[in-house]
C-alpha cells in the first residue's frame, strides 16, 4: 500500500509544485506531467518518470484501465497517494485527472541524435508558445519525423503545456535545445537539405525535394526567422498566401510542410 | 470631438460587455471585436460595425496609423471615447489595444451563398473551440477558400475568441450556421464532391480530386464526425498517421487538406 501525503507543506509536494515555473524546472532538471494519457505515453516511451502522485478516487473513465496496466508493468516507480487537496495543489488549475508525474528532463544534445537514412527534422527558432511546440510535435509524430531542434528557444521544450499540447508525443520524439548557429552547423555537416520557411521565401514549398535528408525550419510567432538562416546552402521556401492575412500560425505551417514531405516520401 | 464615456454604469457599456457571453450575443444579434487589426479588417470588408469605443492614449505602434486612416474613411461610424477604466471593463481581461468595436452579426443562410465556379468549402460539425474555428478561417483565407458552414455548431461563429484567432479573416469570408442535414442537402444539390475527414477514412486525402466543387468536412475535437455524414455520395478520406497518437488537431487537419486542394488547383 503506497503512503498517502496529506500535507500541503510536504517537501515532495512543494518541490513538485515548483516545476510549474521554468525556473523550478531549470533548477531541478525535472518537469511535471499532467494527464493519464501523457503519463502512460511517457512510461511506454521509457521516459525517466520518477514519481507519480495519484488520487485513486479521481481515476475514472476508459483511460485509467490502460493507465493502471502500464503502472503494473513499471514496478520500480515511486507511486504516492495524495489527498484531493494536495492533488489540486499539484494540478495547479489544470483539470484533475487523478495523477500527475514528476520526470527527469533528459539532457539530449545534438551529438546524441542517431540519424536514420534520409532523416526528416524540424527546427523551430525562438518559438515562444508551448502550445505551438506541442502542436508541432503532435504532427511530427503523425508523419514519423525524426527529431526537433529548438534553436535559441524562448520556451523550454518540457514546459508542462508543451507536453500537454503534444498529447505526450514529445516523449517518443527526440527533442534537442541548441543555438541557431549550432543547429545550422549540425545540419550542414550531416548533409541536410535545409528549407527555411519565410513569408517572402522565393521557392514554393511543393517544388523542393524533401526525399533526401530534410530539415524544415520555422521562425517565431511574432518575427519569423532571424537572419542567421540567410546564408548559402539554405533554401527559402514559402506557402502560397492568397488572402488578406500575411502569415499562418507556425504550427499550421509546420503541418503543411510535414505532410508535403510525407507525400513525397510515400 | 466624440463624447467620452466615463461611467461603468453607462447603458452602452453594459450592453457591450454582455456581448462577451454567448447569451448576450444571441439576444442582441451583435458581437464584440477586439484588436485594431481585426476592427480594421472588419471595416475594410464592409462588415456591419456599429460603434467603436476608443481609448485614444492607448493607441500606439504601427497599426494605429492604418487604423486611423481606415476610421477616417468611414465617416458614418459612431466613435465613442472612453476612460481607461471603462476600456478595461470592455476589454474583459484581453490585452487593451485602445479600441473595441460592436458589430451586427449578419444572418447569412445557405441560400445567400454565391457560388463561384468550382468552389472550395469547409464544413465543421459540432466543433467546440472558438480558437479552432478562427484557426481554420485563417487558413481558408490563405488558400482562398470560399465559405465555411458550421454544422450543428457548438460555438457561435462570431464568438470574440474565434474572431481573434481568425485575425479578422472571418470578416472577409462567408460563414454560415446550419444543421448537418441542411449542409449535406445544400452540398449535394450543388454537385459538390464531399470529402469527410475521418481517422478511419478509407481513401488517402492525396488521391482524391479536389479540383471540382469541393467540400472538406471535419468533425468535433472530441468525437470526430457524426454518422449523418456516412452516406452514399460522401467519400471518407484520411490523413496518414504513423505515430503513437491517433488523431490530429482539427485545425491542423483542415490546413493539410486546404493546402492539398490549393496544390491541385494551381
Amino acid at each position: 500500500m503506497p503512503e498517502t501525503i496529506r500535507s500541503l507543506q510536504n517537501g515532495q509536494i512543494k518541490s513538485a509544485v515548483k516545476l510549474r515555473d521554468r525556473r523550478g524546472r531549470m533548477q531541478q532538471g525535472r518537469t511535471i506531467v499532467d494527464g493519464l494519457r501523457e503519463i502512460r505515453r511517457a512510461l511506454q516511451a521509457g521516459f525517466p518518470i520518477e514519481t507519480i502522485f495519484v488520487l485513486p478516487e479521481a481515476l475514472s473513465g476508459p483511460e485509467p484501465e490502460q493507465f493502471e496496466q502500464v503502472l503494473a508493468e513499471h514496478t520500480d516507480l515511486a507511486i504516492v497517494h495524495v489527498t484531493r487537496e494536495v492533488m489540486e495543489k499539484l494540478a495547479f488549475g489544470q483539470r484533475v485527472e487523478g495523477a500527475v508525474a514528476v520526470a527527469k528532463i533528459p539532457a539530449t544534445r545534438l551529438t546524441d541524435i542517431t540519424l536514420p537514412e534520409c532523416p526528416l527534422a524540424v527546427v523551430i527558432e525562438q518559438v515562444e508558445k508551448p502550445g505551438n511546440v506541442g502542436a508541432i510535435l503532435r504532427t511530427m509524430d503523425a508523419v514519423g519525423a525524426d527529431f526537433l531542434i529548438s534553436a535559441d528557444g524562448r520556451t523550454d521544450l518540457f514546459n508542462p503545456n508543451a507536453i500537454r499540447a503534444s498529447l505526450g508525443t514529445i516523449f517518443s520524439t527526440t527533442v534537442v535545445d541548441a543555438t541557431s548557429e549550432e543547429a545550422i552547423a549540425f545540419l550542414k555537416s550531416n548533409q541536410f537539405q535545409i528549407y527555411a520557411a519565410r513569408v517572402d521565401g522565393s521557392v514554393p514549398y511543393t517544388t523542393v525535394d524533401m526525399k533526401q535528408s530534410t530539415a524544415l525550419v520555422l521562425g517565431s510567432e511574432a518575427h519569423g526567422l532571424s537572419d542567421k538562416w540567410h546564408q548559402a546552402g539554405i533554401v527559402n521556401i514559402h506557402l502560397p498566401m492568397q488572402g488578406i492575412a500575411d502569415s499562418l500560425n507556425v504550427s499550421t505551417t509546420a503541418a503543411v510542410l510535414l505532410y508535403e514531405s510525407l507525400r513525397q516520401r510515400t
